[in-house]
């Protein structure tokens, strides 16, 4: 059974899961696991390590519009090399730095495979879920896309230090905050875009279209494995035409084509539900 | 390099840590993972990982005196069998529900071994650290020690029934609430009460003496192996001699000895620094 099958086979059981985090009062939580095998090619530091994996989660804090405030990590690995240990964490605190959180320590574990944990949590009044699009909302994207599938095609060609700058990346925080009176729906795109409008499509109960003459891709990437790959932590959300111009964010907001009734549509072709499953 | 070493050598980095969960102004947060090699001996139910995983976690709360909120799991597995996900979600769900939390779901990961990673979230006014206790206060341990102990004796002895109710203990989330007005120290037992006492001793910088004939043990238990076997989730905290009387806690709180200058001992020798070491 895969991932997506089982988290439907306990959504009863969850009712309050279905988006990048959760939340509990005004305060949002969320936890990732990562680990060498799946989500680490080789050539990636510790320090990109700690990095990314708590960016990840504050990424999801940010996908909910709100502010992170904090960060903690569990660092399972087989042996705790000091080293190691202390590269890990000094690239845990210093995404949090970047986007104004705290990162508050964690626990150690030892595992097999080296492994992380990490938990996100953040404070808003006004979260934002992936259910409120609407027909006729602009459906806008931070950023570019295809900033991991890059990093992962410098790792291939032993390009570590690129791989490694190009993994680093700078969680939507602030961009989700600026976003979050405004938007109507939003998530990351970690699954990839294509995924990512489906997600949003199922949770909203409509359609998209968009156009791929609007869509920002890193260059270098093709555009359709910038928009299926994944793994990249930008913001996917949809929000009144009006409120386009009114929303001033930190990184460039693409307005990449429009909420529909039904049906996810690519330069009016369907697009299929192709992503990344974690 | 050991667990307490490498943490040691990263405490600089992470000043936030050192107590059972991390502060991010009135909001606590903790993250543990656990793993079946480790952690859970066979015969352990999944609906008894899901509520135990959580379940340390929520005590990780209740040591810091707040009240719990929610949590939020990873469950990691080498397949996703439908039947033992939504056992681990049930036990989640029920170990939440015990302490008036909420269980908002989680993620799940492709792991070799079966790990989950949990993390609860709680709220308070009035934390409390490892770092307050006062010499001439009450050292007081909530309900009885041994029972994890008590477990795994089961769990050799085949009968899994009763290995499964004792790992399925009651995070003391009301009773650290009850505390936390009053208590200058607190931790939770999980490392054993010796190395509980040891390690408020150095946060606090003072001594414990305490009586081996007012230290609450679980029937059939040795009273060594209650006290240095640990993953039990006790609360062991300090308090002033006249707010024990004024404490009103939903489990026995037993008075086990006093705050010193200096010195661990029990029964007037000392008592080694001994225990569970994650």
């Amino acid at each position: 059974m895969d991932e997506r099958a089982a988290l439907a086979r306990v959504a009863d059981l969850v009712p309050a899961a279905g988006d990048d985090a959760a939340l509990l009062g005004d305060t949002v939580v969320t936890i990732d696991m990562l680990h060498d095998r799946t989500d680490f090619p080789a050539g990636t530091t510790r320090y990109t390590q700690g990095w990314r994996a708590v960016g990840a989660s504050l990424s999801d804090v940010a996908a909910m519009g709100a502010d992170a405030t904090g960060a903690v990590a569990v660092y399972g690995a087989p042996d705790f090399d000091p080293d190691a240990l202390e590269a890990f964490v000094r690239g845990a605190r210093d995404v949090c730095e970047r986007v104004g959180a705290e990162y508050v320590g964690g626990d150690l574990d030892d595992t097999a495979e080296f492994t992380t944990a990490t938990t996100a949590v953040g404070a808003t009044d006004t979260p934002v879920f992936r259910s409120g699009a609407e027909p006729g909302d602009a459906v806008c994207v931070t950023g570019d896309l295809g900033r991991s599938a890059a990093a992962i095609d410098a790792f291939r060609a032993g390009d570590h230090e690129r791989g490694n700058d190009l993994f680093r990346f700078t969680p939507r925080v602030r961009a989700g905050v600026a976003l979050a009176p405004h938007a109507t729906a939003m998530m990351d795109s970690s699954d990839g875009l294509a995924r990512s409008l489906h997600q949003l499509a199922e949770a909203s109960d409509c359609g998209f279209s968009v156009d791929s003459a609007e869509i920002p891709v890193v260059e270098g990437v093709a555009f359709e494995r910038a928009v299926t790959f994944g793994e990249d932590f930008e913001l996917v959300c949809t929000l009144p035409p009006a409120s386009v111009e009114q929303v001033e964010t930190d990184v460039p907001l693409s307005v990449i084509g429009a909420v529909t009734e039904g049906g996810v549509r690519l330069d009016g072709e369907p697009l299929p539900d192709e992503g990344y499953t974690h």
